[in-house]
């Protein structure tokens, strides 16, 4: 078993560092490779994405991903921005179904901007997918309009698509996951004005016939984000195409306040799949030692879970993980009165001694 | 002047009757006349935008509309459910700009999900293009895929387009409103994955110049929808297209908890424009005199401020409201223990009253 290690930009390598040190302590017999990603491929090999690190992500059984971006790329052109890599990954490994959890640890409940009854025990999986939809959509671009409000004028264009075998595949993952949780999936569209989502809607209620156990329910994206707000616990498995869950996926982690703890796994046919944190790369505490490692160490988990056939360890580390918040240990992002500061490493540290 | 009033389905026509009766008493001179739109439409002249509506609407100085739509509707193919109509009037209209405030009154805080100092006092003010992009893009429909991930399979496609005339013409509503509130925009877009949003972020980056004055700053479409549950006070005038628009507006408004208090306006460049509240039709408490009428009647006062010239009415319009609520009655989707409950004609009594 091979996995590939690509720390990233900012934060990335300390929080990745922590997690590896979490790998090795299990004592499982896989290789780990490590490589540049994101800004710092692009300083170093003028791509935020080389060709030697997309083969090794290939080769590799898992990647586990850091972070990659700074404000410091933002003038390069697009294909050259840090981003792309992760776009890049996406698409070359066919990473079509992205798990994004958003829960609500029970000591965690006052980090959340919501109100303590609203937020205590939330456990919503948003399933986005992730390699359709407007963002690798045909044809973009820009071009001078021949029609519309301002024929004549310069205008820029991209195209939502998605096919039904695409929304076939998703829907049975997202119909399979619930069926080891609540049973209930939402499907979250726009049928009321997109084509694509129409479509979407149409396969899901198509394959929800393989799945009668399973109750599906449909939600306009709009009203999801206000139900979201209003009511998250109603949630249990959300289904929904790639740009729409960008949005909702970061606006539940958000809910949650404790966004440094949620990690992410994004799932091939294969099962190889690319795992990282739900947050970003933090350019602004990058290198300071006070990044939360935990969203990344629990990522590990999932690629233990999905990809390289080890529920076993990685029950190990989410128990070891809930030990250490348990025992009062917090990084600055969760940290609350009367529970005990520490640094990334210690934090790292602690999750290896509990386990 | 002229007014038509377009009630529309659900709790519409009870709302707009109580906008009307505080625009009978202001005694000021202008025609009012409705016609049906959306489901009632439909079931009268079978279509939910009938040409007779449409030419009423074209014909007036402002639009006061209600809400419409019912899951009765859902399955009627996509041109004939009453939605269209909304469409339809946006489109013929050409009400580019949607202003969607979300602002939390003093005495309705605790309605909200979040913690009180997170949203007491918050105002933002949401400007969404309303008759580009995704929604109205050409082409779009369904297909066999030539190419994409199943080339040979059927896929469903929509085409978001924006044009840099389109997209000025917006920025200078925003940045116009920005200069008589708190000099400060944030623009939404993903310009790190889609063309669209690039040209969106140069176009406003271009318009900023004209108004040195106020200060620009640029979010992406995921960030902003954590960052508006995370610290909302935190934006003043936020400018973005017709989807994000569509999704972050109901977020926000949803953060308030009194959905039922926010008006909104829709305007053409001749300041024609569209008023209708922000919340939906609400076919479950439809008939039972229990809706809240207040976002018609604030939104019948931004009528009076933006396309009839009518300041002081608005404001006597805004100051009734501020004192019904001050002097505790509430509808139930806003009540809180130690209010007085009171149903749809009550509270628009109420408010005629304290004009
Ligand atoms: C970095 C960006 C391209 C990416 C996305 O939009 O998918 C990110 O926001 C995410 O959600 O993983
Ligand atoms: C009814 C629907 C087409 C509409 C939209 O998506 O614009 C509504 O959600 C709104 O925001 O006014």
């Amino acid at each position: 078993m091979k996995i590939a290690v690509l720390p990233g930009d900012g934060i990335g390598t300390e929080i990745v560092a922590e997690a590896v040190k979490v790998l090795d302590v299990l004592d499982l017999k896989f290789e780990m490779e490590s490589a540049l990603v994101g800004g710092a491929a692009y300083e170093a090999h003028g791509h935020p994405l080389p060709e030697s690190t997309l083969k090794l992500a290939k080769e590799a059984d898992a990647v586990l991903f850091g972070a990659v971006g700074d404000w410091k790329y933002d003038k390069l052109d697009r294909p050259l921005r840090p981003e792309q890599a992760i776009l890049g990954l996406r698409k070359n490994l066919g990473l079509f179904a992205n798990f994004r959890p958003a829960i609500c640890y029970e000591q965690l409940v006052d980090a959340s901007s919501l109100k303590p009854e609203l937020i205590a025990g939330l456990d919503i999986l948003i399933i986005r997918e992730l390699t359709g939809d407007i963002y690798f959509g045909q044809p973009r671009g820009r071009r001078i309009a021949t029609d519309g409000h301002f024929p004549g004028a310069e205008e820029a264009f991209d195209t939502m698509r998605y096919s039904r075998p695409e929304i076939e595949r998703i829907a049975r993952v997202a119909f399979e996951a619930a069926r080891k949780r609540s049973k209930r999936v939402t499907s979250v569209d726009k049928n009321n004005v997109l084509e694509t989502s129409q479509l979407w809607k149409d396969v899901m209620l198509d394959i929800a016939k393989e799945y009668p156990d399973v109750e599906l329910d449909h939600m306009l994206v709009d009203n999801a984000a206000m139900q979201l707000v209003k009511a998250p616990k109603k949630f249990d498995v959300v289904v929904t195409g790639n740009m729409f869950g960008d949005i909702l996926s970061d606006e539940a982690a958000m809910l949650t306040g404790s966004i440094g703890m949620l990690p992410s796994a994004s799932l091939n046919s294969s099962n190889q799949g690319l795992y990282e944190p739900s947050h970003g790369s933090a350019p602004d505490i990058a290198g300071k030692g006070v990044a939360n490692p935990l969203a990344t160490i629990l990522s590990a988990a999932m690629m233990l879970r999905f990809s390289l056939n080890q529920a076993e360890a990685a029950d190990r580390i989410e128990s070891a993980v809930k030990d250490v918040l348990a025992s009062g240990l917090r990084t600055g992002d969760i940290w609350s009165e009367g529970t005990k500061r520490v640094g990334t490493r210690e934090m790292g540290d602690a999750v290896v001694a509990a386990i």
